[in-house]
């Protein structure tokens, strides 16, 4: 396949799980920034509500986001899935994110096979270096019908 | 101490947390039931906001409330100490909650040291006997100044 | 069923599990206490060889241990399935083992499914009440054939 | 630095914390074979000992791979402490590592505190592309005196 042809199929791929997304979790602040093959970029608006005293973004955030990650990435590699579920996940939270910036999660599958899809998850405060956690995490995929 | 005074002591320590979270979480529907020594049980109003498609809770609820629970049983155990950051969480979803009962969470401290605290959590529909989740969470706690 | 008869049931099934581990897991100095429903006491008898420099038990030990515990108690649950897996272990380390006291460990399944078991390990220095290590882990079931 | 001054100083650094090594597990059938700034590479060598029958590496084999490597790594990183340990590790499986190849762990660190250290391991049978298992770990790094 081209690379032209690639690109708009993943353009495509990404805009079909945007949608839905939405019609899953219409509350939750969250773009898809790119899907690639068992791969998915994704940023969270960090708001007002997102925040602890101190200025820091609250662990859950951080924990649904790596979540939401790992349900793109795998939605990208299988298709449209709504039943697939977490099984697992566990994080790491390694430095302080800054208040004032959003949040990208880089999220890469280490394994997809039939019954179960594993990935990791590394979250960055845009624009800089060094994560402010890491998470791996297993979701069950349903047998086919 | 005889028992009359040490739940007394207990139910002022209760209100004393639940007064500083809901100042640190104003946002979040969750009430404290009881804590103990180094143990914490912690009710989760779930709503329509907290449902996935299929109507079961959504994953980082489970999460939320399990990090929620391992902090409460923290504050009971060491005095209310807002530094005291999650460092690690790790959870595993066992059945699918129930869409119309609330959420409890019950959490027992493993080891509370100087600079770490490690606990875990059982989740449960309220009233139904089977968890459907356990979790494990590290806190760090800050050096006393 | 009689208590008698449970309790020579358990027995045989006990037996069973042993002779099995024996033949997969020759090295192993693992002795299997008591096998219940869903639950398994198993017993590492610490040496030479299972110390750190410094006096403690290795963590490795205490890794190998909690998954062979999760095992025996699946085997006690759902037969001999010598093609269950781990499919993932997260352990905590609490307090510095005992170098001169066996190691005991208390498994308890969280879940036992079709296709996933899932199972907390706490493992003690035999004799004493606070839990050195807590494992939760995750096997695979291999589909009937 | 030049490359040349780096890579020697390394080579040196590799050297020491292997004898460090060998007189702390004097019997692990392991080599390291690089180590970088917060990285390191190691070879665990696979005999009879280490296969579960049906020809896999066992699973606690893995695990005190991946926990040697983030010692290994750490050591590199903060100079030989002997009195590190490990605080809680996780670990995913991924696919049946080959019986008849060693293994190679590669680790990189996610974050060196002072007080905490936390990495991941991705571990392979040696000249194959996928991963067979997966680790984080936290080490306790004790205070200097």
């Amino acid at each position: 396949m081209s690379d032209e042809l690639l690109e708009s199929e993943l353009s495509n791929k990404k805009s079909e799980i945007a949608e839905f997304l939405k019609k899953e979790f219409p509350q939750a602040p969250i773009e898809i920034l790119a899907v690639g093959d068992k791969t998915a970029t994704v940023r969270y608006a960090v708001s007002f509500d997102s925040l602890r005293p101190g200025g820091s973004v609250s662990g859950p955030v951080l924990m649904t986001l790596s979540d939401t990650a790992l349900y793109v990435a795998i939605l990208a590699t299988i298709g449209i899935v709504p039943m697939a579920v977490t099984t697992s996940l566990n994080i790491n939270f390694l430095r302080m994110p800054k208040a004032d910036r959003h949040l990208i999660a880089e999220c890469k599958m280490l394994k997809v096979g039939k019954a179960l899809a594993i990935g990791e998850v590394f979250i960055y405060s845009e624009g800089l270096d060094d994560p402010v956690a890491h998470a791996t995490g297993t979701y069950s995929i349903p047998p086919k019908r």
